[in-house]
This record gives structure tokens, C-alpha cells and sequence, in this order.
């Protein structure tokens, strides 16, 4: 638990806002209790009593109350023995980049998705963002502290795939969620992705233990598989902490309002995209990401100024010496206004993997502060259509 | 016609990349004749001779070679006398903004997304963005003209809507796309949308007649219906050109390699986003986008390097004393590499409606150069979610 810091935005996440909260003391003032007791609350006798607003969005929003098999609009189905779900999805045309293959952002997009749909089947999906009944009446929030992503094979455009996500213990008081993507015409694995969750009291911050009403809940859908094997065998290597002397820089990012979710946190799929900006347009032309781990350390909050930092790992083989670094710090009145890295370029070397190091960190007056740590391994594009790993 | 200039990425678009022109070369050569009849070519004949990447790609694809009714996996069905074409969709969470209400970019990407799958369905569609297997054959793509999009309740997160989308005339040698977004479960109209397409030739640059083995593959799709029906009867005022007195400027705005389509070009999306960000973020969450026009000039290609002009529209009422203006313009070695406008925010004042004067043009030594015009009118949000016109 010592490596988890703050409140974290991916995937199933967050739960109460003001609108929340209004439920809870409309449902105190209706029943003419003074003390709220959690476990004893209806949650449809709630929905009853809240405000046109809330009862329209429950309406169009039409969240089950009760465990659902089948979602002909998600194209979701409850699989293994009741407790995984599978979405089927097609790549849409703006989800590919320029050579017709899935982004990673849209791939994270997705896992995101199907996340919270799997808990929206549950019967268990609170108003909040994928907490249950129980964390909402807890004030309790999921906390995503590790998340990996493995891509074998990125989907191409108009391609059907088919996305499988379970979730399972972590430790004593998380949760893992993990995902496999396949194609739904091979059955063959496109990408593995995990991650390691954990719960927060959304108003004092700190982590909580999982209450048992919150165990009772989620407990029944938890399975041993894990998508990404090796991982308890072989646990991977904490990341390195990057500093002022990685060589990829780009400074002064500021989170525009179209980068926040519907908890007002900077998107998940900001981080990777800063991440990435740092590494140049002829290596990212030339190279497929094929493994990335985020290890998440505190909130980015729509007024943080960003910086991203980025390191080619030396003992991957990777020489740094052909690399092109283009950074421009403008300085105006003592204050960084702007600062740009235009590549961090490989040039004709071409051999894989490569892997770099990744830091987001707030820069404060007096200190900076992680927001989270990356690594990304990458090989070379044989062909923009792969099929033979 | 006068109005039309360059090749412009929106929806349907494009076609013929280096691969699609290795198809010809490869039927030309494997068919024994010296010159290319494009009225006689068998588009069959020609994947079986493309290379295993292309075979894969179609493979993986599948797009039909023949009209569909029905697509499982996009939720699609042909409609209005075997015409028209209609898509129900979840509004994904990653779709939504702060107010958990779709995003202006996911509607604009969901009209793209059905315009594509429509002539996905209809047999017609060729490896391009868009294009049918005729216009492949005369090196023609699509490009856009002109997009309208009004909308008067912006979906909710896992809210379920059916898209309409269809074809018609537009003159003699363009078309017309319109779209229709319905609430699927109380058939509330939340949005139309309507688009002007010419083709161009992709190698002279030039705009093109419809070449009449074209106009029998596409007319017989064409429908009189339009989404937005005052349009012919006013017709509706041409957008003024900003010039530099413009009020609100965003300088030196470089697309990256995320911003490009599958046709290298900025996604029109990206446009809408450059605009929007001359606005303040006080203005962006007190009011709603009601309409948007876009009026395309010419393409915007990766190297560019763009502004965002913005002029809040006097005859509305529209009173601009009290704007905050914080346009920071910092010149390095006399290239202006960094400007930034904080925010166009109107501060109390709150009625509406009320309308914006955009222009995103090329930064060039010598001139600039129109990308798109565009106007963009406002009203206040009264709920987050707004059920009642």
C-alpha cells in the first residue's frame, strides 16, 4: 500500500458529487431518520425522492438495478460462470491513426469502457463513476494504482474485436481488473492489459480498508485468471523516478477543459499522450508501442501545470546519441510560459525493443510532485497489418 | 462552385493511397493491357492480385463487396425505402465532458463514424475513406464544402440514441448528407446535421465533375428529405472572413501526429477544438452549443502551422466590454513561437442567444491562407440535462 499515493483517473473511478449528495439527504428527510445507516438504504427508495434532474438522467440513463445477462445495445454479455463480461466493439474510423491501426489511446478508451459497463451489467453501478451502492453510501471512490497494457497486434479500422474484463482480489483490500482483447473473427489475442485498484474516502482522501458491505458486493465477482501471466512470477521492476536530467522535456502542459472527465480529472488517456509527445514523430512512425505500465501516484487537477519527462533506457541497448532534442524554453517575465521538445528522434537506428522511461509531475514553486510513472517498450512496425507475431 | 477550393477531411473522404494505386498497376499488368478502362474492371478481380497485406487487411475488414440491410456488429439497418441508414449508439463514458453530456467532437465523430458505415453497407465502398469503387477508378475522393450541425439536447452518458444518416443532390455535380439524432427510447430529435460534398480529382488537385459511371452508383441513393428544413427557404448568411483585428487570436497551433486521420490530414474535429479554445472556459460552461456552420477552403496538411481567429457577432446583442482578453504573444528570434489566449469569457453577462465568428487559417511568410470559416452560436444551459425545448 505504500506506493499508492492519491486519487487517481482511470476507468472505474469516483462516485459522489453535490448532485450525490443531495440524494442522500433528500432520502434522510423523507424517511424522517437523523442518523444515516448505510446498509439499511434502498437504493430505489432513493431514486424516488431525487430531483427532476436526477430522476430524468436516471431515465435516459437507464443503469440496471439488477444483474443483466445480456446488453444488446453495449453488444455485452455476462461470461465466465456468470461473473466476466465480453463487449463485442467494432473500430470506429476516428478511433485509428494515420496508418489505420488503433490508437492506444482508443485502446485505453475501450478498456475503460468495458469496465464500466461490466460493472453497469452488475446490477451494482452506483450514479458515480463504476462505484458501487455500498462505496457511494461509504463515501468511498475506486483509486487506480497500477495499470499495463500489452499489444501484440493493434486492430485496424472496421475491424470487429471482441473485449473480455474480470476482476479478482488484490491483496487484502484491492481489486484487480484485468482485460483481453481479441479478434472476433481469429479468436486470436490482440493486446493483455491489468491493473490494481484500491478505495479512497472522497472527502478525507486517505485510503480506505474495504468495507464488508463493499466485500459482500464485488467479492462474488472476483476469478483467479490473470490476462497477464508472468506477472507473479517475474513481478516487474519498480520504475525508475526520472529527473531533471532526463533528456526529453516538455514543460508548462496545461490540461484544457476538453481533457476532463466527468469527475473534472485530467483523462487517463492525457497522461499517454503527454507521455508520448515527448518521443519524436519518426520514431513513433517507425515503431509500435507494444508494452506500457503506469504507476499512478497522485490526481491531476484541471488547474496543474504538467511537465513530461522522458528517458530511453540504456540497458535495453538503446543509444541516446543520434537522438534530436529541439527544447525551447521562453521565459517571460521570470515565468516559463512555454516550452517545447520537438523530438526525441532515434534516427536510422532501428533495432528493437526499445524501451523508455516516463515521469508527469506538477511543477510547484517549491516542489514537484509525481502524478505518474511510465514505461513504454516498442518494436519495430514490420507492417502495418501484423498478423504473424 | 465558386465557394469550393481544396481537399478537406471530413467523414467521407479521400481514397486512392500509394497501395490502392499498387492495385492498378498490379490489375493492369496481370490483365495484359497497356491502358486502364475503368468502366471495365472487375473490383474482385483486383483484390485477388493486391499483396497479402491488402488481402489481410480486406479480410480483417470485410467490407461488403454487396448491399446490406442489416451489420450486427455496428448496429446498423438500411432504412427509408432501402435508402437511408440508421445506427444505434451508447454514449460511451470517454464521449462525455465535466457535465457528463456528449462532447460537440464525439457528435461530430459519430456523424463521421455513420456517414462511413452507410456506405459501408450500401456495397459501394472502396479501401478509401468514402469513396466508391467508381470514383477509385476515376482517382476522385470526396471533399467537404460545408457542415451544419444544430443541436438542441446534447445525449448523456449511457444514454442510447439512433443516428439517421442519408444522401441527396446537391446541384449538378455535388451531394448532400444529412443526419437526424433521436433519443431511442422517446424518439426526441437531440440533433440534425447537414454537409455539402464535391470530388476532386487526387492528383491534379482540382475539383471534378461527377463522372457519370459515378452518378449511377451513388444517385440511386439519393432522397429529397432534409434534416435542417428553413435551410433552402433562408438560406443562410455567408460566414464573414476575420481579419487580424479579430478580438480573440490562438497563434502558432501545430497539428500532431494524434490529430491526423487515416489521411493524414487534421481531423475536422481538431478544427472544431482550435476554434472552441478561443473561447473562455467561464463562457464554455454556462453555455451550450446550439449551432455550428463550417465553411471549407482548403486542406490542413501536418506541417502547418495555424491560427484561431475568434469575433463575438455585435448584431446578436453580443456586448464584448467585458471580455478577458490575455493574448501572450512571445517572439524568439523573430518567429512567433508561442501565443496563447486565456479566455474570451463574457463574465456575468447571460443571455443568448449569442454568436461566434471563427477562422482557422495557415500562418505563412508571405500570406495566409483560409482552412475554415465558421460561426457558432451559444444559448445558456439551463440543466445539465435538458429535456424540455
Amino acid at each position: 500500500m505504500a506506493s499508492i499515493y492519491y486519487h487517481l483517473p482511470f476507468g472505474i473511478q469516483s462516485s459522489i458529487d453535490e448532485k450525490s449528495n443531495k440524494h442522500k439527504l433528500n432520502c434522510v428527510k423523507v424517511n424522517g431518520t437523523k442518523s444515516f445507516s448505510p446498509a439499511k438504504v434502498d437504493y430505489d427508495e432513493i431514486s424516488i425522492t431525487t430531483a427532476t434532474d436526477d430522476f430524468e438522467q436516471k431515465n435516459r440513463q437507464n443503469i440496471p438495478t439488477k444483474k443483466q445477462l445480456v446488453d444488446p445495445y453495449r453488444q455485452g454479455i455476462i461470461i465466465e460462470e456468470g461473473v466476466g463480461y465480453r463487449q463485442t466493439v467494432v473500430i470506429r474510423s476516428y478511433e485509428v491513426g494515420p496508418d489505420k491501426t488503433a490508437t492506444i489511446e482508443s485502446i485505453l478508451n475501450l478498456l475503460q469502457e468495458t469496465a464500466l459497463n461490466h460493472v453497469w451489467m452488475s446490477g451494482l453501478l452506483s450514479d458515480g463513476f463504476g462505484a458501487t451502492h455500498g462505496m457511494m453510501r461509504n463515501n468511498l471512490i475506486w483509486v487506480v494504482s497500477r495499470m499495463q497494457v500489452q499489444v501484440d497486434h493493434y486492430p485496424i479500422w472496421g475491424e470487429v474485436i471482441e473485449i473480455d474484463t474480470w476482476v479478482g482480489a488484490s491483496g487484502k483490500n484491492g481489486m484487480r481488473r484485468d482485460w483481453l482483447l481479441r479478434s472476433q473473427a481469429t479468436g486470436i489475442v490482440f493486446a493483455r492489459a491489468t491493473s490494481t485498484w484500491v478505495m479512497m474516502n472522497q472527502k478525507t482522501r486517505r485510503l480506505s480498508k474495504m468495507p464488508d458491505e463493499v466485500r459482500a458486493e464485488i467479492s462474488p465477482w472476483f476469478i483467479e485468471k490473470q490476462a497477464i501471466i508472468n506477472e507473479e512470477i517475474n513481478p516487474p521492476e519498480k520504475i525508475n523516478k526520472l529527473d531533471n536530467n532526463a533528456p526529453y522535456v516538455r514543460s508548462n502542459l496545461k490540461p484544457k477543459r476538453s481533457d476532463l472527465d466527468m469527475n473534472h480529472h485530467v483523462n487517463n488517456v492525457k497522461y499517454v499522450r503527454w507521455m508520448l509527445e515527448t518521443i519524436g514523430d519518426e520514431f513513433l512512425e517507425n515503431h509500435q508501442l507494444s508494452d506500457i505500465i503506469l504507476e499512478y501516484r497522485r490526481e491531476c487537477g484541471s488547474s496543474d501545470v504538467v511537465q513530461s519527462l522522458c528517458e530511453p533506457q540504456e540497458d535495453d541497448g538503446f543509444i541516446t546519441s543520434t537522438g534530436i532534442i529541439n527544447n525551447l524554453e521562453c521565459n517571460l517575465n521570470g515565468n516559463s510560459v512555454s516550452s517545447e521538445i520537438l523530438g526525441a528522434s532515434i534516427g536510422s537506428l532501428n533495432k528493437g525493443p526499445f524501451s523508455y522511461t516516463h515521469l508527469l509531475q506538477t511543477k510547484g514553486d517549491t516542489r514537484n510532485e509525481e502524478i505518474v510513472r511510465g514505461k513504454t517498450t516498442w518494436k519495430n512496425k514490420l507492417s502495418p497489418f501484423p498478423f504473424h507475431p
